[in-house]
């Protein structure tokens, strides 16, 4: 289970004000505390950079990219600014991602095919509605898999995303346990060994607690983890959660086991 | 899933010396302060008993059962001992249990039609031995249903117990895994909703860092309680470990989630 930061968001004033004067510093400073923090992996939160995408996004994966060798996600709406970080990219870029909605499946899904990089698939129905049981999302990941491969792309490139949705909401508890079996039945039902990338700040989003939203995280992610799953966005600053992430991954590897793993 | 307190031990040496002089206080002392953890049934470990195990088994079932209404375990492989346990119970015992051991099977499996009581069967082969993977396990375990149902007990009275075993041994990590499977597969195979225990402390047991324990002990009770586990008998006094395992709970029972409910 890779671990992807999902630190550096445009929401945060730092981020905003470094994208907006294209400073790389704080960019950069970010990503080396990530990767100490343990992050595999840097998911680009830019938002849909409604003005001049293509220059900004060029610009965040140039200033990660000069200091990290870690894998970077293309986390954009917008297909301009994915396809300027796709250009810019010079070590490893996953698209950040697509759906079933036309805008994302007709102007976002062919840049995979075309740099021949991984893309995440989001578990959301056409008019962008999340599913609202494991069928259903079965269902929208039988779709998207059609999409995927008319698209002419290969399976290996393929990332499901079921897309965790917040414990509050009032079906949350159900829809997270659906989730798990979700993740463990997608290579079954789409025939290959898939990988998956599940959100898990998702879970807590909204007003509550820090104590609990930590203890759901650290609850929850376990169960993923044990569901197969092979990618999970966190934030990589939660060093509880982290550290169980670490054991997970542990768990869940063939090994022989060594306390020094955990120490 | 049912949080189970392992610590009332004999191998704890004020416990030894309360069972050997029949002083109720110590006991009756652990016995809240677990409930005030969060112990809602209680495993008591008493070892063999070889010196007057009657005795002494009533003796701590009625002194457990003078200040609490909690479930006990009657966790003992002496027969004689199980069974005065039974006959002294005003309240509710498990029987913690019975296997394909010759011995244990022939007198103590009797015990859970005498007394109409819930027995836990372990996973381990007639000679002892720990099967090595999932199918061994599923083997055993409907050759173990066989002889519960030879002993004319109903379903609901049975609990499996796959027996988890130290991580620390050479397939240990990938023992850890197939047990999940196992759990989760377990009402399929036998064809009814079994219920399940595990004892999370095994998991750790032999020489290591706390904090190492504690992350493994945190990273694998979500994983078991997300395969459908029923009861996990653990060390009340870990609160972390019982802070993660009160959100599992959470998670996995269809509810309206609240905040105060981790609060």
């Amino acid at each position: 289970m890779l671990l992807v930061a999902d630190n550096l968001q445009i929401i945060y004033k730092n981020i905003e004000e470094a994208i907006k004067t294209l400073d790389p510093k704080p960019i950069q400073d970010l990503v080396k505390e990530c990767e100490a923090a343990g992050a595999e992996a840097i998911d680009i939160n830019s938002g849909p950079l409604s003005h001049d995408p293509a220059k900004k996004m060029a610009f965040l994966v140039e200033a990660i990219q000069a200091v990290s060798d870690l894998p970077v996600l293309l986390d954009t709406s917008n297909p301009k600014a994915i396809e300027a970080g796709l250009q810019a990219n010079k070590k490893q870029a996953i698209i950040n991602g697509f759906s079933l909605e036309p805008a994302k499946r007709d102007a976002i899904l062919p840049l995979a095919r075309k740099y021949e990089t991984d893309i995440i698939g989001y578990l959301l129905s056409a008019n962008g509605h999340v599913p609202s049981n494991e069928a259903e999302r079965l269902h929208v990941a039988i779709e998207l898999y059609k999409a995927f491969q008319q698209a002419g792309i290969d399976n290996q490139h393929l990332i499901i995303d079921p897309v965790v949705v917040p414990v509050m909401w009032h079906n949350g508890t159900e829809q997270a346990i659906e989730i798990l079996s979700a993740v463990r039945n997608l290579p079954e039902v789409l025939g290959f060994a898939v990988r998956t990338i599940a959100a898990l700040s998702n879970l807590t989003t909204g007003k509550g607690p820090l104590g609990a939203k930590l203890l759901l995280e650290k609850a929850y992610l376990p169960m993923l983890a044990s569901s197969g799953l092979s990618m999970v966005l966190l934030n990589i600053f939660h060093h509880e959660t982290v550290n169980i992430a670490k054991t997970c991954k542990l768990l869940t590897t063939p090994n022989i086991f060594t306390w020094e793993e955990l120490t």
